[in-house]
């Protein structure tokens, strides 16, 4: 007997801030017979995600995985494990992202320095440098890369030169950037490094890849005390996701977001890094013309734009809540609101993974034709 | 061009101690099309999972949502949301994940009373009440319903009689018992209460079903500071999830997990609670007889042993991990090993959802009618 409802969502075209739209191998692998956690076919599966990763990171990392949790899971593990209450913090804020990672901090009993930035402006390298080099040494220095709230890009190589020279280890948020943007751990010299699955990898959220320097492991093991959190405890979820003889059993993974995630980087490593990311740079030019033949402008300037993240500014008199609905109701087509001081100020284009295609600009393009008819 | 290789597991019959086998229902509901986390759509499915978690749960609690990680991130969330620095615990502890409540809440600076009972019994209720009445008021008691490292069941109702008229919150761990044994949050008198999706629910592993009463809530919010862990602070949680007016984002939902949590409570009110509750009791009937024809016995006493996990004690001269590798191998069969002072004495086999039918005991009792032969 059947008498609960089966659920049937629509398809929607999702370009707002993430989830982006999933790609059909990753919709195929969700859906994969389950296997233990500690299979061996899995284990091998791991690995295999585990080294995908390292590609899209640009690291040779070992601890390198993806955590049970969204990205901002691997947020809370990058200060949980890393972080000991007193150490000194800083952490450059330029919108939702930045100001949360200074929130997740002081919960741990960190001394936070948070330095504010205008938000839709990248974090400014010079503030950062002089801010480093006039107080006593910090023992981690915080930044976002694509921040998402705002769609500015913060230019994370350079912050990494400043950050490395006066040794404090080194944490980027690329949630946004991965697989869109080049994203080049080692070069950097980051340390600790977290994304989402949901943005330009196109699966589904629910992990949170993470990778992190032997610098990092080794001020995780000289911490005092236990990571006050067991859950993301990574001295002991390394020996689940190592490839050091037998795994530990810590907690059971999400064997099946797992397979997502694998097919994920297998779409972004098939298309090759470069040509993802040139199609999210051709997708958002494409976005930006459009939005300017329609009279829209851009919040953020040019030369600091995410491609895969467009903050266009609501024009006066315009409800944006209303359009983002009829968008919705009556083209089937999802875009984000402004969070913050940006509420009801902008509209958030989300040209994420597979969602950044041409077709799928043209066809944004005609429903916000569509949609402001009128109006502006 | 595809270089990167394709995963493809095998139909593997899940009789380890969780995942278990998946029901098709759910395989198809991962797979529908991702929407946004605040799409209405999505909204309502959130609703609907809610008010199936309540049903399971035996609850009105208002605060019923799934967490956004495993079976553990919903231990997690019990200890650090409601436990502050120096509050007094008492965990009861008779396996594996007692003992885990206990260092979770300990990292948390709780002071913890553990108390221990032998591997393979129940926690003593009269012990448990002993100890209430002669020490100072706890802040909180925990105990684990269903114990997965030992196939222990715990009177968890008996026990909350006697919490409740201490004052103490009553913590319960079902993460094993949900979907496959009477489960009464209301009735037991438990005010905070989690489960996982991995086993008696069979959906794939990475949410965790949590459910808490109006006490727990008045304790969240008298705390004297924040949650130290934002990922998992209910007190923030509670507004995306919250019927009451619009949905604040907090991190982004695994949109298709809860798509998988979904189908799979239907699945399970569709066949109706008390009916699967007997199928796992059938099953475990039939698998204890086909042991003891085999010469095999149980860990638990008959009185206490859990349908869905049954520990089966190693006959002398027998390699416990080369039977189940040989298991896995040539019968494609999955159990699972003991943990701790049971490693290499024990086996765990697993009855749990959509695998606790007669076929699937039969196959595992030929498998190792087979796989024994010689051996005992």
């Amino acid at each position: 007997m059947t008498h609960t409802k089966r659920f049937q969502p629509s398809e929607i075209l999702l370009m707002g801030p993430g989830p982006s739209c999933v790609y059909p191998a990753v919709y195929r692998a969700l859906g994969l017979p389950t296997l233990g956690h500690l299979d061996p076919d899995f284990i091998d599966l791991m690995d295999d995600t585990a080294e995908r990763l390292r590609t899209a990171f640009g690291t040779r990392n070992r601890l390198t995985m993806a955590l049970s949790g969204t990205g901002s899971a691997g947020m809370e593990a990058s200060f949980v494990n890393f972080v000991e209450p007193g150490d000194r913090v800083l952490v450059a804020a330029n919108g939702v992202f930045g100001m949360r990672m200074a929130d997740v901090a002081e919960r741990l009993g960190a001394a936070v320095d948070r330095l504010d930035f205008e938000w839709g402006k990248p974090v400014d390298v010079e503030t950062v440098r002089a801010r480093i080099e006039s107080e006593p040494p910090y023992t981690m220095v915080g930044v976002v890369h694509a921040e998402t709230s705002t769609g500015a890009l913060t230019d994370v190589s350079a912050i990494g030169r400043i950050v490395r020279e006066s040794g404090a280890l080194y944490l980027v948020d690329t949630v946004t950037g991965l697989g869109g943007l080049p994203v080049a751990v080692d070069e950097w010299g980051a340390d600790i490094v977290y994304s989402g699955t949901q943005k330009c990898l196109s699966c589904p959220p629910g992990l949170a890849p993470f990778t992190c320097s032997d610098r990092a492991v080794a001020k995780l093991s000289s911490r005092t005390g236990k990571v006050p959190n067991w859950y993301l405890d990574l001295s002991m979820i390394v020996q689940y996701w190592s490839g050091d003889g037998a795994r530990a059993y810590h907690h059971t993974a999400p064997i099946n977001m797992i397979y997502g995630l694998n097919a994920a980087l297998g779409c972004l490593l098939d298309e090759g890094i470069e040509a993802v990311i040139a199609r999210h740079r051709n997708a958002h030019e494409r976005l930006v013309n459009g939005l300017e033949d329609l009279g829209l402008g851009m919040l953020v300037a040019p030369e600091h734009r995410l491609p895969m993240l467009n903050s266009v500014t609501v024009p006066d008199g315009v409800d944006e809540a209303d359009i983002r609905k009829r968008l919705r109701r009556e083209h089937h087509i999802e875009i984000g609101a402004g969070l913050g001081p940006l509420a009801g100020k902008v509209w958030r284009i989300g040209l994420m993974g597979h969602t950044a295609r041409a077709e799928n600009v043209d066809r944004l393009l005609d429903a916000f034709r569509d949609s402001l008819s009128g109006c502006v």
